[in-house]
């Protein structure tokens, strides 16, 4: 009502670009945006309510017209498959480019490489839909070129360093690991929940993540509201936060009858001081 | 590619709003051009490509969440019907309102109201597709109410002056019936093409008309791939009119690679003097 626009998310990890959720308008927001969709191979969607899947087929329709030729991965709710099958068909579109539907329909890992796993787990709507956590693997030391020089470390040692163990040098003393590698930081962490009603087993299951967006359709005062529509308060979203001792909370999903954002962020701050509103368009940066 | 969005038209006439197909992001346009789109009873989808319907199932899902009660009719290829079906079946909607499909499968009359008429016929394109005929029936002469006066012409004579009788006074003098009314005007119409290739029957069907939206998806140098696509070049939506002896012709549906629209006019008004650009949020009035 307000100009905003249906939900869609891009994690960005390394070389990856993963796309969560894709409202309407998505491509074109991505344009606007500036996003290299080509580099999108994973696309996870929540669950099949439209203000969060109703831009994938026109997405999947441009990349063929684009001629892409990579793999495409959609991990979903199973009925999206039969949804797109027959969009295709009606259109006489046969892809240029593998497309791939892995089902959601329990807790479980659905992507795991070298640097990140991500989760899916279930979260509280009125119809079948997923959270997403995406975790940082923990990342090698770093050596410290100085005094690997210093101590005349054999390049042979340096897999040996970097997964924490001391180095023995020929003479039988040991220089201890720390005093040879720079420390490579926490491994980082990003959960996606939305949409959901206040369900404090998610709580358990994003434990200490370092970004939690979840969503806060409602202000307090709607909370009956926000129960029977499968929807979460401000406060609600500031108690997941805490009791999950997150280290940064973003918030969004805002119910279209509100005009002005403000009341949102106050209401979710007085609980959970470290929130900040979900803006389109906004990047924010996942940090230790 | 360069922000243009996908097909859309509303027509307006009298108290009616008819959607002239859908593509994604009406939705938001409608609200951007302020257009009542409760106002809506009917709604016209050309074929199954995504850029003439992607932007349907948002809108009827959002008619479903503002409690819309009216019924809703939608004009369109069979199979699309099923998608819809899908669609709401896995979001778990129940929509408040009369949905109705009536499906496009030859020539016919699919409207027809005291004022209007609407037809649909079969244009050329990769999938089946069609074109739309909104013909305004002719319209009752008006009373000159200055000279109805002077003449003293009881009011029970009114209808039949509308339809053309003469007036015959009690002393057997007739007074002509144009002496006593206002011409109406022509009765107006509008023709949807689109998408198609060039096709010469289409000129036979839409006869005269006074508006005539032609698709013109390339310059007239693309013209092998213009045909191996399904859809005209500007010079041969020129020749439709032409052919059709149209009074005005709009064009549209542009290939995103044209950043610059500039050419697509030209060719065409070199072809056919009276065209115009279909350009976003503009309205266009049908006029005799």
């Amino acid at each position: 009502m307000y100009d905003r626009h249906p939900t869609s998310q891009v994690v960005a990890y390394n070389e990856f670009l993963f796309l969560v959720d894709c409202g309407e308008g998505t491509q074109l927001q991505m344009t606007r945006y500036k996003i290299r969709r080509n580099r999108i191979r994973h696309i996870f969607i929540s669950h099949l309510h439209g203000d969060h899947y109703f831009g994938l087929p026109g997405l999947l329709t441009s990349y063929g017209l684009n001629n892409r030729t990579e793999d495409l991965w959609i991990f979903c709710p199973p009925p999206l498959e039969a949804i797109i099958d027959l969009q295709l068909k009606a259109a006489g579109t046969v892809l240029p480019y593998p497309l791939h539907f892995v089902a959601l329909d329990k807790e479980a890992v659905i992507f795991d490489d070298k640097k990140i796993r991500i989760s899916c787990f279930p979260v509280s709507h009125r119809i079948p839909c997923w959270g997403f956590l995406f975790e940082e693997k923990p990342k090698p030391l770093k050596l410290n070129p100085d005094l690997l020089r210093t101590y005349a470390v054999p390049s042979e040692w340096y897999g040996r360093l970097k997964s924490g163990e001391d180095f023995i040098m020929k003479t039988g003393k040991v220089i201890p690991n720390e005093a040879l590698t720079i420390p490579a930081g926490p491994p980082l962490s990003y959960a996606y929940c939305a949409d959901t009603a206040y369900n404090e087993a998610i709580a358990e299951r994003i434990k200490h993540v370092h970004l939690l967006y979840h969503e806060t359709t409602y202000l307090d005062s709607q909370r009956d509201k926000a129960f029977l529509r499968g929807h979460s308060t401000t406060r609600q979203a500031a108690a997941i936060a805490r009791q999950a001792e997150v280290h940064r909370l973003l918030i969004g999903h805002f119910s279209s009858r509100y005009e002005i954002l403000d009341e949102f962020l106050e209401e979710t701050k007085a609980d959970f001081e470290n929130t900040e509103l979900a803006v389109e368009g906004a990047t924010y940066f996942v940090s230790g």
